[in-house]
């Protein structure tokens, strides 16, 4: 098996894009990485999306923006894992070069939320859960983590307003991305009079959804210059899952598709946690964040709420998280968000971040994105140049 | 890379099955697929699928799928290139196995179409096409299909009716399958007189949507024992796209994709067309399977016309085309298709398909599973050890 690395990233700011499709969306993404990369042509395109068919009534996007983009007749296919939709498509991509079959493939996550009602939306996004056996019951998406968000408080004892310098990091990191949906910062006051969304998830716990396009070219680390300073080695990209209805998982609080996809992601790229210099999570809900970092094997979820306090997670800190805003603060395309986060991450590695957010001496980074309440995570290990 | 052997097959029967959840049909193939393995676990599955979310407002169907065939914890995602949906998950689990990172792993074709309504349906399938230039004109899947067969009947000067010999092969075949949607003969008067669905398509020259699931398991070739008369060795499954808009092609009439992925497809088996001893073809519509056979390389289509009268495409004739019933007979659920073909051309080379259809001396086999109106391809050529 080949060893991958990444040579191109691109991005369109996350916003409420009502003038482009997601052919063009996707297109403009792509571009843009294959012209940070340096080339004009890719093998094979991944298209990560979840919900463009039902609420589009486009599905088929692999051919679609493979010919839009002027790269007719390549392999294209769209893969979708709910909100790690983005994720499991850079797993594809990495898994084609790997396997010797590809030189040079393309990763892109796309998404378009906006444009429809709320309602459709929110339906829509429910189709991450049981549809048997959770939405049939009339739970949003938002229900689903508020339930987990209430037994956490409840075991746990801790009081709900521990969780806002979760958001206020998350903007206070945005406000210096160009690409981000949200740049400004938020103040602990305006939490606690959040309005309340899905009790005791409130507007400020909850990421926002958006229209975005992110992609990344990979090709075979032999291929390249090891010397150059924008190439990110793709030391392990790990998939697991569990089951998607809540009621179905051994304990609510655990998030054992972490625990799995992150143990063998560091076995494969043979680093520690302490080696990590920044971790872009899934920060779809504040109390997400919170059972990653636990699952991850960092620390325990309680800690994590004092730690945040301590400056621990800011760009400066010991483990810097979200540094480009996060689920929270950039914006949720749901099935773009995998790749927005290895496109962060390699704009770190590269040493490239805005000058407020970058990670000093960022070396090693993990990016992971969770789909429904847990039931697929995808846990990327990246290795700068620098 | 590695080579690559498919091990087991799993099918449901292609009915309305109006009783059975995504879950549940998926779960089901997938378990007999295992069973015919001799295997009780796998380290990935890739579901092909195109439209649970547009119909069942489900997506998530790899975590999903896995969870509920009591697989929880493996590496899960869903594949979609619209009717190509299960051949291009096929094409991930080879990759997968191909790379060294997987050792045993199940594609799974599954799809629900019969329990909505019509209009329903039909605008789901459309997702097809491109949205923003085609369905938004009012042009259904069908209609798409019927441009291409009345462009045909006119440049090539042929009549109607000589279309009629195809669909009556496919359910000559469909009456000895016993999973198969339609088993009983069609008359050439049937043809004169069916109804016109969309002129000149009518209710014979289009295939039928169905319910159903089929799954394959695939391992590394190095790793089964060659003598094993059960096992089919993969020598290639390749991809290739084209404009996904019919105006957006070269040329009505020739299907680019089909040339590029069959081309790719002999080379990578190293065989050539004379040594195909029966093809799966893509027989959505009689048009497709005279546009697939000339872009495949075996013969004009004219030609096509005149030796189906002769008997060239029978189970006992020189190249035995959708031996089990095709789409048209065994029926249609669209990203479940790609899946039957291989199970079917499987059964052909253990030489254990049914006794009224099995083709004599099998060795090799291509199945061909065609996305939209031609926009995604995949061709896969099959031996089997006997």
């Amino acid at each position: 098996m080949r060893n991958v690395a990444i040579i191109g990233i691109g991005q369109v700011p996350v916003r409420e894009h009502w003038d482009k499709s997601l052919k063009e969306l996707g297109a403009l993404a792509l571009l843009e990485a294959l012209d940070d990369a340096g080339r004009d042509s890719i093998d094979g395109l991944f298209v990560g999306n979840m919900l463009s068919g039902s609420l589009s009534e486009q599905e088929h996007l692999g051919a679609l923006i493979a010919d839009f983009a002027g790269l007719g007749g390549v392999e294209a296919v769209k893969v979708e894992a709910a909100c790690a939709s983005g994720a499991a498509a850079f797993r594809q991509a990495v898994l084609a070069v790997a396997s010797g079959q590809k030189e040079c493939v393309a990763a892109l996550g796309v998404e378009k939320l906006t444009e429809f009602s709320g309602q459709k939306t929110s339906d829509a996004l429910a189709e991450a859960a049981d549809a048997d056996f959770e939405t049939s019951l009339g739970l949003t998406f938002v229900a689903l983590n508020a339930l987990v968000m209430r037994r956490f408080i409840y075991e746990r004892k801790v009081e709900r307003e521990a969780f806002a310098y979760f958001p206020m990091l998350a903007h206070a990191n945005a406000k210096h991305n160009p690409n981000a949906m949200f740049r400004h910062d938020i103040q602990f006051e305006q939490y606690q009079k959040a309005k309340m969304i899905a009790d005791p998830i409130n507007l400020l716990d909850s990421s926002p959804i958006a229209d975005g396009a992110a992609a990344v070219i990979v090709v075979p680390a032999d291929k390249v210059k090891p010397s150059d300073n924008k190439i990110v080695q793709v030391l392990a990209c790990e998939i697991a899952t569990d089951a998607v209805a809540l009621h179905d998982r051994a304990e609510l609080l655990r998030l054992r598709a972490v625990e799995q996809s992150v143990q063998r992601a560091l076995q494969t790229a043979g680093v520690t946690r302490s080696q990590i210099n920044l971790f872009e999570l899934h920060d779809a809900f504040s109390i997400m964040s919170l059972l990653s970092l636990e699952a991850s094997g960092f620390m325990a979820a309680e800690e994590a709420l004092r730690k945040i306090r301590e400056g621990y997670f800011d760009v400066r800190g010991t483990l810097p998280l979200f540094t480009m805003g996060g689920l929270k603060g950039r914006g949720h395309p749901v099935g773009a968000t995998g790749i927005y986060q290895i496109t962060e991450a390699v704009m770190q590695l590269r040493g490239a971040a805005p000058a407020a957010v970058q990670v000093p001496d960022a070396r090693i980074a993990m990016t992971q994105n969770i789909g429904g309440t847990g039931a697929t995570v995808v846990t990327t290990i990246l290795k700068g140049n620098q």
